[in-house]
C-alpha cells in the first residue's frame, strides 16, 4: 500500500497539564478533533471560572474538521464543549451516558440544535479518508471509549482514560479482546493517557470500593452521608445497593448529584426500588437508622452540600452526633486544605468520619490504571510509534519509560507539548516522523459570559488590585484660570481602613494639593506630567509609612 | 498546702488551627505568655503577609505579663515575636540557637533594645508565684524545651513539639528521666501538642533520613541540589557529612539557608572543615562531581531557590541533566500543587529527582511524635488534667482519645479554642475546673508594615476588585446650570480588554450620558441619586453582557 498523504497528530490541551483534553487527529485536509476538555484555574488567575483550549487553529481550518469525538462524560473531556460549539458547530459524537451529560451542559448555556450522535463501541464511522472505530474500555465513569482511527498512512489508537478493572461492579468489563485484535492488526501510533504513571502496581477494582461501602453503612446506627463524585455511577449504584440492603431510604443533595443521578436512571445507568428517593427535608423527619445522603462536595468545595452541613449551613437538613459521614475520594491536588476543613467541620459536629483511599479505609480507588496496567495496554497495542497524552510531564516522561520496558523503540516516542504536531508520512514501508511544526495553543479563560477577553494585563490588574487595592485621586481644573476648582479627593478600596489612615490621608491630599498647584504655576502644563507627579509623591509616601503598592490612579478633569 | 488563688490557662493561639502559637498561664496577678508564632494566611486573604495572634488581652493585662517564654525557633512559635514586642516590651527567654534566630528577626525589623535572656534546659526562673524550669525535648530543629510551671495551684506542663527520637543525629536525646521525675511529683495539667495524633505509630528517627541522604550522595554522579526547611539544622548537618564523605564542596542559595547556616556555625550546632563553603558562582565553575548546593524551596515557595533552578531563573547556577535534586521534605497540606509545578521543571530539565517521604525514598521523617509518643509524654507525665493542643479539632479530639486511653480520666479532658480560659482553684484538696470565661482572641493580619489596619471590609473589597475589577465612572457637574462639564468618563482596571469592549463602553457611555441629563432635569437634584443611577445601569448592563459584576464607583464632581 502506497501513501503520500500526511498523518499529523497534535494535542491542543491535556499535555504538560492535567485537564482541557484536546487531541486532534489529522489526514491530508481532513480531521477529527477527540474531547473538548475544561480545567479549573489555579488560584492566581483572578475570577476565572474556567480554562478551555484555544481552539484558533481549528477555527483557521473550519472547513477541515469533520467531527468531535468525546471519550466519556468527565469534565476534562467535555467542559468546554458549548463554548466550543458556539464558535464551530460541528457534529459530536459520543456514547449515551456521555450524550446525556453533554445535553446538560448544552441546556444551561441554551445552545440551539447541536447536532450529536449517540454511538457504541460496535458503531463504525467515516469521515473522508478517516475511519472510526472503537473499543470499551473501563474508567470512574460508565460508557468510556477508546478510538482507533485508520487512515491510509496507517492506524492511529487513543485510548480515552482507562483503567482494567476486570471485575468492575457495573458489569462493563474493557474489551481486551478487540484491543488484541486492533494490536495485532497493526497499530501506527499510540496515544495512552499517563495519569497514573508514577504509581506502580494496577489499580484495586471498584468492587473493593463497594464492599467497604456496605460494610459502613452495616455498621452505621444513625444517618449516613456519603460524598464522592456524582459522575462515578458505579459507585452511585454501590451506594444505593448498600442502602437498599440496610432499609435505608435516599437523599440527594447538590445540583451535579441531583442532575447526574437523573440522567443515569433515566438512561438505565443506576436502578432502585420504586418510592427510594427522597426530599431532603423528609430525610429530617425520618428515623435517623432509615435515611441515607448521597452529596457533592467531597473535594471540600465551598458552596457545595458536604462544606454547607460541616459547617451547618444547610437549610433542610443538619449532621447530628454519631450520624456517620463517609468521603468516598481523595482529595485532587490543591483541594487539600479545603477538604481538611470540612474534614474539621465534621469532627466537631461530633461525626464518625470515614475517610481517604488506601487500604485502611478503602472508601476510594483510582479511575485511572497503575503502571502494570499502562504496560498491558501498551502490550495489547504492540505500537510502532508511541505519544504518551493526559498528564502533566514528569507523568508523560514515566509512560515514556515504560513503554521502553515493554519494547517501544526509544527514539519512536514522542513527548508532545499543547500545539506541537507529530507528523507522519510514509513511503513505500519507511515511516518518515518529523516532530517540527507548531500550531497555536493555550488556555482560553472563561470569565462570565466573556470567552479569551480577560488576558494577561486584565489579569496582572486584578492581582494589583488585590495585592494592596486602589487609590484614586481626582482633582478638577481649570486650565484658563490656572486653578485647582476641585479636590483634590482621595477615594481608596481595599487599600486600608480608612479610619486608622485618616493622618496619613490627610497629609497626602496636602502634599498632592501642593505638588498641584506648584504645578499649575509652571510655564508648561501637560496631563501626564500632574499625572506623574502624583503617582510618585503618594507612591513614596504610602511606601514609605505601610510598606504597600496599592494601584494609584490620578484622574484630572480640565473643565 | 491551701490555695485560693486561680490559676487560669488559655490560648491566643494554635488550637483549632495549625500556627501562630500562643498561650497563658496565669496565677491571679502574674501571667506568662509562651510562645509567639506566625502563620501563614490562606489565599482569600487577599494581600496579607503574616497572620500573628491578636494580643488585646495582654496589652488590656499589660501590668500583669512577666516574661515570654519560648519553646523553640520555628516561624510558628517566633514569628509574631517583633509585632509583639514593638506593642508590649517584655523580657524574652529562649536557648541559644533560638535565640539566634530571634534576632535575625528582630535585626530586619530594626528592634532596639529587646531584652533576650539565654535559658538552657537546666535553667529554672522565678516570676512571683510562678516558678519556671524546663526540659529537652527534640524535635525538627535543635534546643527544644518543654515548660514546667510550677503555681500555688499546682504543676502546669507545657510540652512544647516534640518527638521521642531516641538517636537523634545529633545528640540532643529527650530527657525523659527528668520527665518522669517531673511526672512523679505530680502534673495538674498538662498542655501536650497535637500535631501527629491521627498518625499511628512512633515517628522515625531523624537518623534514618541521615544515612538516605548519605546513599543518595554516594549514588550521585554530577551535582547534588538538595531542599529542605532551613531551620531543620539536624538534616543540615546531615547533608554536610554526606557532601564531606563524598568530597562535595557546598554552595548555599536563599536566604534563610544562608542565615541560618551562619547562626548555627557561629554558635557551635553545625560543624564543616575550613573552605568547604562555595559561592553559587564557583559552584558552576566547577567540577559537577565536586558540587552538592542546599537551598530553599522545598515547599514550592515561587520566589525560592528550588523554584528559581526548576524553571531556569536562577541567576548563577543551572540544572543539568542527571543532576540529582533531593527535596528532602513533604509538602504541608496547601502546597501540593506548587511542589508539583516545581518537580515538573525538574525533570523537564533532565534532573533525576528524589522527593517524598516514607519508606520507599525515606528523605524526610516528621518532628512531631506520632500516637504512641503522645501516649508516652502523657504516660510520663500522669496529669490529672489535660489541654491538647497544637493542632486543628479533628487533632485535638484524636488527642483526647489517646489520653482516655492512657487513664486520663474523660471529664478531666478540656478542648479550648482560641481565647477559652480554663480556671483551676483548688480549696483544700478539691480542684474546681471551669471553662466558661472568653478573652477576645483572633487573627491579626499583618500587610506590608501595617498592623492590624486590614480588616474584613478592606479584604473584601479586595476580593472584589480581585474577582472583576473595576469600573469607574466620573462626571463634573455644574450644579447652578444643570449642565455637565466633563464626562462621564469611564475607567477600568481589572475588567474587560478594553479593545475587546470598546462597543459595551461606548453603550455605557451613552446611557449613563442619558441618565444624568434626565437627573439634572429634575427638580431635586441629590448626588447620591445620580450615583445610584450610575451603579443600576452599569451593573445591570454589564452583567447582562459579560455575566461579571466589578466594583462600579461613580464618582460626581460639581463645580
Amino acid at each position: 500500500m502506497e501513501s503520500e498523504g500526511r498523518l499529523s497528530v497534535l494535542a491542543l490541551g491535556g499535555v504538560f497539564e492535567i485537564g482541557k483534553n484536546m487531541y486532534v487527529v489529522q489526514y491530508n485536509d481532513n480531521l477529527i478533533v477527540i474531547d473538548c476538555g475544561s480545567k479549573f484555574p489555579v488560584e492566581s488567575l483572578l475570577g476565572i471560572d474556567l480554562i478551555i483550549p484555544d481552539i484558533g487553529f481549528l477555527l483557521q481550518n473550519k472547513h477541515k474538521v469533520s467531527a468531535l469525538v468525546i471519550t466519556h462524560g468527565h469534565e476534562d473531556h467535555i467542559g468546554g464543549i458549548p463554548y466550543f460549539l458556539k464558535q464551530l458547530n460541528i457534529p459530536v459524537y459520543a456514547t449515551k451516558l456521555t450524550l446525556g451529560l453533554i445535553e446538560l451542559k448544552l441546556k444551561e448555556h441554551r445552545l440551539k440544535k447541536p447536532e450529536l450522535y449517540e454511538i457504541t463501541p460496535a458503531s463504525e464511522l467515516a469521515f473522508g479518508e478517516l475511519k472510526l472505530s472503537f473499543f470499551r474500555t473501563n474508567h470512574s465513569i460508565p460508557d468510556c471509549l477508546g478510538i482507533v482511527i485508520d487512515t491510509p498512512a496507517g492506524r492511529v489508537v487513543h485510548t480515552g482514560d482507562f483503567k482494567f478493572d476486570l471485575s468492575p461492579s457495573n458489569g462493563q468489563v474493557p474489551d481486551i479482546h478487540k484491543m488484541a485484535r486492533i494490536g495485532e492488526e497493526g497499530v501506527l501510533l499510540l496515544l495512552s493517557e499517563s495519569t497514573n504513571a508514577e504509581r506502580s502496581g494496577f489499580t484495586p477494582s471498584e468492587r473493593l470500593v463497594g464492599e467497604k461501602i456496605m460494610e459502613a453503612f452495616q455498621k452505621a446506627d444513625y444517618r449516613i452521608f456519603l460524598s464522592t463524585f456524582a459522575s462515578n455511577v458505579s459507585r452511585l449504584q454501590q451506594v444505593i445497593d448498600a442502602a437498599v440492603h440496610t432499609h435505608r431510604k435516599l437523599a440527594l443533595l447538590g445540583r451535579s448529584m441531583i442532575n447526574v443521578v437523573k440522567v443515569a436512571l433515566e438512561q438505565g445507568y443506576l436502578s432502585m426500588p420504586e418510592g427510594m428517593l427522597i426530599e431532603a427535608k423528609e430525610a429530617s423527619e425520618l428515623p435517623r437508622e432509615a435515611v441515607a445522603v448521597l452529596c457533592t462536595g467531597s473535594q471540600g468545595e465551598s458552596m457545595a452540600a458536604l462544606s454547607r452541613l460541616a459547617s451547618g449551613r444547610h437549610p433542610h437538613i443538619e449532621i447530628l452526633p454519631q450520624d456517620t459521614v463517609i468521603l468516598a475520594s481523595s482529595p485532587i491536588p490543591g483541594n487539600e486544605r479545603n477538604v481538611a476543613a470540612v474534614l474539621d467541620g465534621l469532627y466537631l459536629r461530633g461525626a464518625n468520619v470515614i475517610h481517604g483511599s488506601g487500604s485502611a479505609t478503602g472508601m476510594h480507588v483510582s479511575g485511572h490504571g497503575s503502571q502494570e496496567e499502562l504496560k498491558l495496554m501498551l502490550s495489547l497495542m504492540k505500537p510502532r510509534y508511541f505519544v504518551p497524552i493526559h498528564g502533566e510531564y514528569r507523568m508523560l516522561a514515566q509512560h515514556k519509560k515504560l513503554a521502553e520496558s515493554v519494547g517501544v523503540d526509544s527514539g519512536n516516542i514522542y513527548i508532545l507539548r499543547n500545539g506541537d504536531v507529530l507528523d507522519v508520512v510514509r513511503e513505500n514501508n519507511r515511516y518518515d516522523v518529523t516532530q517540527s511544526r507548531k500550531v497555536a495553543a493555550g488556555n482560553t479563560l472563561v470569565d462570565g459570559l466573556g470567552i479569551g477577553d480577560v488576558g494577561s494585563v486584565v489579569l496582572r490588574d486584578r492581582r494589583h488590585l488585590a495585592e494592596d487595592g486602589i487609590f484614586i485621586v481626582v482633582a478638577t481644573l481649570s486650565s484658563n484660570e490656572r486653578s485647582l476648582l476641585s479636590g483634590p479627593d482621595i477615594i481608596t478600596r481595599g487599600f486600608v481602613h480608612v479610619k486608622e489612615a485618616e493622618a496619613l490621608l490627610s497629609e497626602l491630599n496636602e502634599k498632592i494639593k501642593a505638588d498641584i498647584l506648584t504645578l499649575l504655576d509652571a510655564e508648561h502644563r501637560e496631563w501626564s506630567v500632574f499625572k506623574h507627579k502624583i503617582r510618585e509623591t503618594s507612591a513614596r509616601l504610602i511606601f514609605t509609612r505601610l510598606g504597600r503598592r496599592p494601584m494609584i490612579l490620578p484622574v484630572i478633569i480640565e473643565v
